[in-house]
């Protein structure tokens, strides 16, 4: 694995799966460490590194730079000896000294990330795979899947070294109630209360030291581990003529319901009885680099470039650190949380994560459309635009936005995300988009999974959906109403800070081609199911929207994104046009039988593109989704720059290919260098991640992964 | 109850019985709010106002000044918005007005803390008195006592208004993760996760509304409450010609195992079933203004000074705070965390807070005894001063310094604050004061309780203690050897951050008296056992102190701090020589038959608070214990202070009487000015709380209550 060509100081997310957990790192001076539940870095002083001599010499602690500067506010012990002369930790403050980032190298790849100096190297390591359907796996195959915590070695070379030489993993809290965690004798550890818990061992050497004062360069010099200190630590001597290597495993355990609303547990309570036995565990796995290095070499043999495999290693591991698999009244239950929003199960985010978790984990979709319809979906009655409620017309089956937010499942039929008589904006109702969401993903699922008997056991929320369709599009096909929930507002798209060229639901040329394909996938299902009559019905629709879609071609065939001339967003040109033809393409239809609108989709994809005045590119060559906003989010250009590779193969074009080899090397920089602190972002301003941070929907650029002969990325 | 008449800006700790939970406020500017597990206030902006209108009129919100500026980092609507134009979310800033300092009154009396103003009045009831022995109580007591709770009370009185008003209690969480609590018609609210919740009331009328936005005069004009929002709140209107009150409960609940070590639950858990059942059940128990104001009373009544009865009831406020009742393995299992540093059963304090205990539940005293024999007991060695530990010689028993910090128990037989090898400071072990402490604590228990069994029970505990303190004592009595658990170190006494006039234990005249205590107290509970051997045994110890101690007086009655003429020590000043003198008062022993000593520890004191030089005062007329140290302790004073009324009687001299009056004056002012945002603090420099904020120990004010006649304290 070749070292990172770009700016390493980013944090990355590395995360078991379905814990909801982060050990968070590699953002220079900040703060980062172990946290679950939390849409954000840690808050923990880490301190990783070495100093010649002994663990009590008298020499320097030197460290990567994983830690801010002292921060106010903590208790150290000058707190507890007030104006007393004469104690040694009175005036403790770290001092330790930090790598350079120019004598620092970091290899990322999609399991490991690796840091190496001339003294050490610090390997974390994430293996992903499948999560087994808990309703037919074992419990040995959920241990280890489950499990809810990571491996990370520190390794000292001191074969050539005269003197001994110490390694150290210490972590200042900055919260109080650490406490030291047995290991017998080969492993020792230290925890935060209950919740997480670090412990090592060091493998043909006696358990590692642990020490503990307010400062890690004092802790290691000093006898035992202070009870009252707040930076606990283990400390490995690695003798002259030695390698020797502290492994670490780096875990959690949230016991007991953590949910209201429905009454969740994480599922890995069924399987470990316990923070100690998840450590255990762990370090029993043993060596967890080869499964790594196998994972990291798929990604390497993709095929391509380093900027993509960079996005994509990045992604999956924030799209990771979101995920929480539940038990709520003796049944799975899948969430993946929405980054530093945690809204659980955001299912304009879900539709999106379904590529991914149909390759892994198929069950967790099914799961996923399964809760959508038990609590989550509503019948809504429809208004024509901007007019009273009281006009309404029959509307027909939609879903949330959203399950809660923060652990909080919200009740039954209602998002935590959506508001009435909000004018067109952000936190107004999504109800035709989710329906699309919802179909998509159940179209999907059958497509790829050729599950019929879910699908004919859905027959009816099926058929609800398509007679909601119907309803929406009036007949134009496209959404032509607001759902009545918006009282006196208007519905708006998953891109709802945008500007009004996306975020708007009526007339959306978004959401007209969401439309046609959600139409496709019904038609494409009811055939499966050998209902005709439905199967019909869905295709007459689409057929109504590919006609209304074509009929706004305009000149050099951009298509406007708003089929509204008074509407401000008349004017402006979307690249995620084209993007409802990735589901299509996701099942292996036959796009040539609508080549009249994929090569409308195409001539405007193209012209955006290729536009002379850029509007549709940052000045960094970023892709800019709408030409008339600032805004842009990484997953949604991940699933255009697909789209227009795969299904309209636009890269053909060398002038185009060159622009997204480009666009690749510019996004990667908005993630390290716009997002270092927030590891993996979707939404950028200008290559500034101003939202959307510690995101999962990344994991979109996975997609980069399936076709032209390249690696399927199944795990 | 008369308006305060000091500085109202202080923060109170108004807590439940055993919770380990407060809900603070009171001080202006800063934040407060509910929380448990915490050395310190919550983080959160509390909003109690009125705005003149319905709950959507267009005027400002007027509100107590219980909220800080607005602080970076949290999430509000501008985080979702990005660069998006409109939405009145996006720029949202609390525009919040608060009353002025001179407009604002505050009663601040035992149970009852009511602030006024031309609109309306707010009171946070915390009745408190027995916890009944769960052992022996009914689990309708158990509820009632336990409930982890307190009521508080908005009332508006509109009678004479011509127009609505709207009545408003808010809470900025500044943390994620608020949600909506059902009430059904009558009753609304809003929780933390599981953890926190806010129910109201309005007698005789609808269920208060709940709102939410990012704000609270936002959240109250938009219909509904955001589940994205960070600052929910309740509403009540009020009618003109109405007067209506609503009434909050706020209260806490933390299921499941919440320790290590020893794993404990809250003892509440076994009685309510989860955060509504108490919280409803907190409403259900109706108006708290009764009990209180009769507790309120007794303070009234005791014929303290204004500033006497202040601290008292800041005190108790205090001291509920820090206490947590927990089950370990089915047993109650009583806890008093230290304040702000969250050590548990610090025996140094829990010598300190029997007195209360021992009046309100003295079954708390036994299971506190009970868990330092099992679990928290060790034998030593001993060494002279100085001396290697190789040279040891035999030693005996004693307890640790604490159970163990921040929810954590430490292992058996350790503490988590003591460390060896160090010179006698701060973090060195206490063995010969707490096997003081662990004795005077089982004597007083014995005296006021007559439990005869328990000592009986314990008597071979209470032989190896006699036996430990004659090891320790040597030929003087007083402690002349370090315990071996020291290394290289000495040991130091409960005040341990003065100076080394009262940290030193060897040849220390506050040890000394406090050795001369326990050897009495052991001599009445081997009496009362008929082992009159082992009670002279103990009573020929005391003599050998008696002698020792009245060798030592000097010129002017005054006795050396430390016995050893090349101590910093020697000329040092120190008031607590005479604190020994509490036990045998409390037990109702006759200090006579001890004249000698007694009169010389009369004449110190007496010449130390007469010193012309005034060393043992700070310049605002404030104790200083220590004529060589600006470090003075609350509850250490209090101490002194009532065996200087009780036992010493030197308030018969106008001069010191006058004396005690301004240095109660200024340790109030210690309180509301040197600790306004830290409640209740034991530690002060100069009138500042430097340390020992956040803390129960001030609880030894309520000693003022016994004596000369007054009210007994007893709830």
């Amino acid at each position: 694995m070749p070292a990172f060509g770009g700016n390493i100081s980013f944090n990355a997310q590395h995360s078991p799966m379905g814990a909801f957990f982060s050990f968070t790192c590699g953002h220079f001076a900040t703060r980062g460490g172990m946290a679950a539940e939390l849409g954000k870095p840690a808050n923990q002083d880490l301190f990783i590194g070495i100093k010649e001599g002994g663990r009590r010499a008298h020499a320097p602690l030197k460290c990567l730079p994983f830690f801010g500067s002292a921060a106010p506010g903590g208790v150290d012990a000058a707190d507890f000896v007030g104006e007393q002369a004469g104690p040694a930790e009175q005036n403790a403050q770290p001092r330790v000294l930090a790598y350079k980032r120019e004598d620092i190298q970091r290899r990322y790849g999609w399991a490991t990330d690796r840091w190496e100096t001339a003294d050490f190297a610090f390997s974390i390591y994430t293996p992903f795979g499948e999560i087994a359907d808990p309703e037919a796996a074992t419990a040995a195959e959920l241990r280890r899947q489950l499990l809810p915590a990571v491996l990370a070695e520190l390794e000292v070379d001191n074969r050539s070294g005269r003197d001994t030489r110490t390694a150290i993993f210490a972590v200042n809290f900055n919260e109080p109630g650490w406490r030291p965690i047995a290991g017998g004798a080969s492993r020792g550890g230290f925890g935060l209360r209950r919740q997480y818990g670090i412990l090592g061992e060091a493998a043909g050497a006696a358990a590692p030291t642990l020490f503990c004062r307010w400062s890690p360069e004092q802790g290691v010099m000093e006898p035992g581990a202070h009870l009252l200190g707040s930076c606990p630590g283990l400390a490995m001597e690695v003798p002259p003529g030695e390698r020797r290597m502290l492994r670490l495993a780096l875990g959690c355990y949230l016991e007991g319901i953590v949910t209201t609303g429905l009454e969740g547990r994480y599922l890995y309570t069924k399987y470990f009885g316990g923070l100690e036995d998840v450590l255990h565990t762990a370090l029993d796995f043993g060596d967890p680099a080869v499964a790594c290095a196998a994972i990291d070499a798929r990604l390497r043999r993709s095929g391509l470039s380093e900027d993509q495999q960079f996005l994509i290693a990045h992604a999956t591991r924030g799209y990771y650190g979101s995920t929480q698999l539940l038990e709520v009244g003796g049944e799975p239950f899948w969430v993946v949380n929405e980054g530093e929003y945690c809204m659980m199960n955001t299912l304009d985010l879900s539709v999106d994560h379904m590529f991914w978790e149909l390759e892994h984990n198929p069950w967790v979709v099914k799961n996923l459309l399964g809760n959508f319809v038990r609590r989550y979906r509503f019948m809504d009655r429809l208004k024509p635009g901007g007019a009273a409620a009281a006009e309404s017309l029959p509307g027909g089956i939609s879903f949330t936005h959203d399950m809660g937010v923060h652990n909080n499942f919200s009740p039954p039929g209602e998002s935590s995300y959506e508001l009435a008589d909000l004018p067109g904006v952000c936190f107004s109702h999504m109800t035709a988009e989710q329906l699309c969401n919802w179909v998509l993903m159940g179209a999907t699922y059958v497509s790829l999974t050729e599950d019929a008997g879910w699908a004919s056991q859905n027959g009816v929320i099926l058929e609800a959906c398509l007679e909601s369709l119907q309803r929406r599009g009036g007949n134009s096909g496209i959404p032509e109403y607001d759902s009545s929930r918006c009282g006196t507002g208007a519905e708006i798209t998953t891109y709802d800070s945008l500007d009004h060229s996306l975020a708007q639901t009526r007339n959306s040329l978004y959401m007209a081609v969401k439309f046609w394909a959600a139409c496709l996938g019904l038609a494409i299902v009811f055939e499966r199911l050998g209902d005709a009559g439905a199967a019909e019905r869905a295709r007459e629709q689409m057929r109504r929207v590919e006609r209304t879609v074509l009929a706004q071609v305009g000149e050099e065939g951009v298509i406007p994104a708003v089929f509204e001339k008074q509407s401000s967003g008349y004017h402006s040109r979307i690249l995620p046009a084209a993007e409802g033809l990735l589901y299509p393409w996701a099942w292996g239809h036959d796009l040539s039988r609508h080549g009249e609108l994929v090569e409308a989709l195409r001539r405007h994809a193209s012209a955006l593109l290729k536009d002379p005045a850029k509007r549709n590119l940052f000045p960094d060559g970023g892709i800019r989704l709408s030409s008339t906003s600032n805004n842009s989010w990484q997953s949604k250009i991940a699933i255009f720059m697909h789209v227009a590779r795969q299904v309209l193969h636009l890269d053909q074009d060398p002038d185009i290919a060159a622009l997204f080899r480009q666009a690749d090397i510019a996004h990667a920089a908005w993630q390290t260098d716009g997002s270092g602190y927030w590891a993996c972002s979707d939404q950028f301003i200008n290559g500034k991640a101003i939202g959307s941070r510690y995101y999962p929907r990344v994991i979109t650029t996975a997609l980069w992964m399936r076709g032209n002969g390249r690696d399927d990325a199944k795990a």
